[in-house]
């Protein structure tokens, strides 16, 4: 099948980047000594989450139940739950898991972890546990100087394995000369958080944390031992922006069909928000909802849910009814959860289909 | 199942509320002698366009061919696809509907016309166009002045029923003084298109429009006949801060968990961009991302994809890890495209449950 068979709007995967973005962090971890944990939200298929693990990655991360029942199917020997499992129901499914694969759970309260325990204990399972530290940006985690307080209050209940401390430094940004401040900052607060640990006879096994925007510094992050990273198995104009990767990095775009050129000087395209979300660039910048890979300088300007509204002024060329273009999307993570499959192309030629498995897996 | 038993996220609907809306619409389109042909785009399921259809709607209307395939399992009579449909795969999928029921398809551009006529003739079926025209909105449709020629060049075309001609006032917002007066300029300009092609021997039979934050206005629009309303069978944040509903008209809501207290001030739920979808309010009031229907003095501040950012500030009370809380949503119709299944309840217990069976239906 040839792109232009493509019926759109179409996640197409440029599969000579992806595998390259995958050996290069897979490579990346191992020269660093890190401990890869590939976070699956960006791609959602197990069937790329297989990849990741053959290339070296100890394990996966997830953030809900329902992901973490799909990525079974890539028989991972290790799961973790990067998000509080809250529900009874939520539990019991978590455990009919733990039998076949070693889980582990972020907790950031004690009732999560009470729960957890109870869970554990009733279905006569060990289950581990990371501490969810907040380094700055606000959402989830405990204070660092009430960890260790938290770290025992946890730890005094049964059926929980301590693995250590987790955090998400979502905040740092690469793109000027304040992301390496927020690096250094970052290590000197994790290596106090790791010595407070310590001192207190709680030292961490596991540290873990880096996202993509930030990936490549996480050795910078002297007490780190484990990286999460998701988006980087594809980019998306968020990573691009941020300084994370060039455009000849990113391997997912969003293939369009041009169905309307009744207003001059713009065009509207068949995917919209239910196509592309309607998250604007992380970096605040007001610069649309994607960009056309082949015309950059179009600007998609607006969206509804099935029609992208595409400035087209300052193109040189016309654009006709039915022609296909190829969007670079702003944040490939909600742009494939709203995918049923995608399409891996190389050369030009569709080379396989996959299903996007874990979308829509909210609970 | 009660409603603390539901796992969340999810889209819980009051079924009382849900079944006044839709006899209230029926009602009026009745007493103003108004076709309805609901657009099916807000609750993408065959059961919600079945009772639809049974309570006098003359057909469906959708947006994508797969969605129209989806709602063959309504069995309505008539189905409209208001949107252009391009390309020979999705030509060939709609003409297998046609066997079925009465296809009309909204075209503003010859290329799409001919496409249609092209697939219909190969297919042996004829199938209905409405000339789209935009009236304001600039996103499809000829201009008015232009509805004449295109509408000839258009019939010239074999296989090709004329309908008449459909337009989306989606530009027009309720709230204030400027609601009403462009209610009064639409009717004017419908009613010169009108004249024109009648003028020109083209008059047409079908006159569509309606919105749903227009929709009670749309017997004040003379020339109109036919209204494709969406969203007021839940209503939502939306349509509410449009003036066009009041609270006790919203049916759906998503019902969430606190996840997290972490932070002071602050709650997390378990619902993000994924959940809601990243859409703010229609009227560009930065309103946040919802409202908590117990504590409307929270502020839902920020989305990231599984963390919903609660500022509890204001809130007279504490929140607690693993209670629930349910949240109006912006805008109803992406929010249905991100759930598998949806709760209708009544007197606070699930009475059924059912499957969005066209979210994800973009081609």
């Amino acid at each position: 099948m040839k792109l232009s068979e493509i019926e759109t709007p179409a996640v197409v995967v440029d599969l000579d980047i992806m595998e390259r973005n995958l050996a290069h962090v897979a490579k990346y971890a191992q020269d660093h000594a890190l401990r890869l944990r590939p976070h699956t939200k960006t791609h959602k298929s197990p069937i790329i989450a297989r990849r990741q693990l053959d290339l070296g990655a100890v394990g996966l991360t997830v953030a809900k139940v329902g992901e973490a029942e799909v990525m079974m199917t890539a028989a991972p020997d290790d799961l973790l739950v990067a998000y509080p499992v809250i529900g009874h129901r939520k539990l019991e499914r978590l455990m009919a898991l733990a039998g076949n694969t070693r889980i582990t759970v972020a907790v950031d309260s004690v009732v999560a972890a009470h729960q957890l325990s109870d869970a554990a204990r009733e279905h006569r399972r060990e289950v581990g546990v990371l501490m969810e530290v907040d380094m700055g940006l606000k959402r989830v985690g405990v204070a660092p100087k009430d960890a260790v307080a938290f770290t025992r209050s946890v730890l005094r209940l049964p059926h929980l394995r301590y693995e250590g401390v987790a955090m998400y430094p979502g905040h740092i940004k690469m793109m000027d000369e304040t992301g390496m401040a927020a690096i250094r900052k970052l290590s000197g607060d994790v290596e106090s958080l790791v010595d407070d640990l310590t001192a207190a006879g709680l030292k961490p096994p596991i540290v873990s944390g880096g996202s993509t925007p930030a990936l490549y510094h996480s050795h910078h992050v002297a007490a780190l031992n484990e990286i999460r990273p998701g988006t980087y198995v594809f980019n998306d104009r968020n990573t691009l922006e941020l300084g994370s990767c060039a455009m000849k990095d990113c391997a997912a775009t969003v293939l369009c069909t041009v169905v309307s050129t009744a207003q001059p000087g713009q065009i509207i395209l068949d995917g919209g928000s239910k196509t592309f979300s309607s998250d604007r660039l992380a970096t605040g910048a007001d610069a649309g909802f994607g960009e056309l890979i082949d015309a950059p300088e179009a600007i998609f300007t607006k969206l509804m849910e099935e029609h992208g509204f595409v400035d087209v002024h300052r193109c040189h060329r016309k654009f006709e009814v039915g022609e296909q273009v190829r969007v670079l999307m702003n944040h490939v993570c909600v742009v494939m959860n709203l995918h049923e499959q995608v399409y891996g192309v190389r050369n030009g030629v569709v080379e396989e289909v996959w299903k996007v498995e874990a979308r829509g897996k909210l609970q």
